[in-house]
């Protein structure tokens, strides 16, 4: 386990955000349980504020700063989900932010942003040119980085949908077997790594084929850099896991998979037309292991986290003529 | 108020129901709230058992059965929800149910009711059709025969869930000015008046432009028979409003909308889009009429019972591709 960071985290993390944050349901999925051969607990992230488990991360880092901080303003790099989350966390405490974005960021994303009142600065289309940006603006402002997951607050915030996950299976009289995290840079792993700490539930890394930084870096014993192949799921696309996410996730991820686009895209259509929820690619992907089957140690009560709900509606519609029929026949 | 029933009425029988539904989440769409001009508490029940507020009646009324009645059986009629509510309701109490079904049943509803474990009878295209086939079953097994909306125990289950929506804003610390509630037969409107009754919370109905019987009724004083139009809210289609759920709603009821289906269908899209839930176009029927503005009396707080989530995927699809891009766009 990383230093400094444990359970306690997690727990403190909950109290500071209190009811900053939206306490998600957990949702028994029925209608998939014969499909998966397991009790399926989903934790649906889709329902958070900005529609994903990002808002905890940066609700967190933010409240944690100093007056002084805050004065200064905060600044961050993303072309997806944090974007959003840090905007939200800003503006909930009144502070400025500046956002480097990708030129094609999709428009929805960039109206989502700007109308939580936070400025966007338009930065090439990589990363690392949004990484750039935002170290320019810092420059100027001396305003703080919110990391997007390579950071204490923001894995301890990520943590308490787990958290919350497993004390809603605990008051149901269950505790879960396993739990399948969807990974992107290893934020939302991290913190369910912690929060499941001497709990007994096993925690499983996903990630969509020729993503799988996670996969390769536990294998390898150290972090490894990857270049993402094309996937739908547009959220779980790293170049490299964060160094303490991968220092709390090698200690405690019992195992990885891997997912293509198209059991992603089934699950996506499954969890709308039998659980009732919109999620994103990028949010279905853990699902998409369990429905996968083969999960060790044969599990009987199995979590997964249904970490956001950003689709654009033609990638949903899109998703849903292509994979419908199937669903609703049962093929 | 009809005779013997009241708000004691809906709270007995969310005693009785206990663990049986599910709870579902109460929640604020902030996304939606500047277009709606007020404060959006959506109940959703599309995310109860079966995918409709419907369970809680069925199993409410099944449960009221006496041993003797449970042994001959439960048969129902119905195209929709209701058909997989008795389903259910009959496979947790371990009874037989037979049930009535359109030759021209959705595929996707037919599988559902039969994996529940109920026999199916098809009868024609029409309801009485289908009622006279439930007749005759009833003739030859003795059967009851579980109504969909026009009775004390379906009423008072279904008002149920206006109950934990009335609870959960209290909860929060509010209180609700005005609760639209969809209208098909006038089950979940009759069980909300009585959930409401004496909160100060005043109930509209909301019902498909050419399918209004509640507003016709209303405005006549006595109730009305129609031949409902062709909408998309397949579920809000009624010859006419039940009795008893009449004489609770012109006690009760504060007003009445019509949506037509262009507006129907902007509002599952949003709800898709906005607060990540996949809602059934008569689910959805509400919201459209929250959306459309003009409430009177100038409410803070509003309640929308979302009452299913069963729609065809090629539905959602075509619904998706017509209006994503105003959605996203904001127009």
């Amino acid at each position: 386990m990383a230093p400094g960071m444990d359970r306690n985290s997690v727990i403190a993390a909950a109290e500071r955000l209190g009811t900053s944050v939206r306490r998600t349901p957990t949702l028994r999925c029925e209608a998939l349980e014969p499909r998966a051969g397991v009790e399926l607990w989903l934790k649906a992230e889709s329902l958070q504020h900005i529609g994903a488990f990002k808002a905890r991360g940066a609700l967190h880092a933010v409240g944690r700063l100093s007056e002084d901080e805050r004065r200064r303003g905060i600044i961050t790099y993303s072309s997806g989900n944090h974007a959003q989350a840090v905007a939200l966390a800003a503006r909930a405490y009144g502070v400025s932010a500046d956002i480097a974005m990708p030129v094609d960021a999709p428009r929805i994303k960039v109206e989502a942003v700007r109308a939580l009142g936070a400025r966007i600065v338009f930065a090439g289309t990589t990363s690392p040119e949004r990484h750039q940006a935002a170290l320019a603006i810092q420059e100027h402002t001396g305003g703080v980085i919110i990391e997007p997951f390579d950071h204490p607050d923001i894995i301890a915030g990520q943590g308490t949908a787990t958290l919350e996950l497993l004390e809603d299976v605990a008051r149901a009289g269950a505790s879960l077997d396993a739990l399948l995290v969807p990974v992107g840079g290893g934020g939302l792993i991290a913190g369910a790594c912690l929060a499941c700490a001497g709990t007994g539930t096993r925690v499983y890394s996903v990630e969509p084929v020729g993503c799988d930084a996670m996969a390769q870096s536990l294998a390898r014993g150290e972090r490894v850099s990857v270049t993402p192949g094309p996937t739908i799921a547009d959220g779980l696309k790293p170049n490299m896991i964060g160094a303490l996410n991968f220092a709390i996730a090698r200690a405690h991820v019992a195992g990885s998979f891997t997912v293509d686009d198209e059991q992603i895209g089934r699950a996506v259509v499954a969890l709308a037309m039998r659980a009732k929820l919109v999620v994103e690619p990028s949010g279905a992907a853990a699902l998409a292991a369990v429905l996968a089957g083969n999960l060790p140690g044969k599990p009987r009560r199995v979590g997964v986290l249904l970490s956001g709900g950003n689709v654009a509606p033609e990638r949903l519609a899109e998703l849903l003529v292509r994979h419908g029929a199937d669903e609703v026949s049962g093929a």
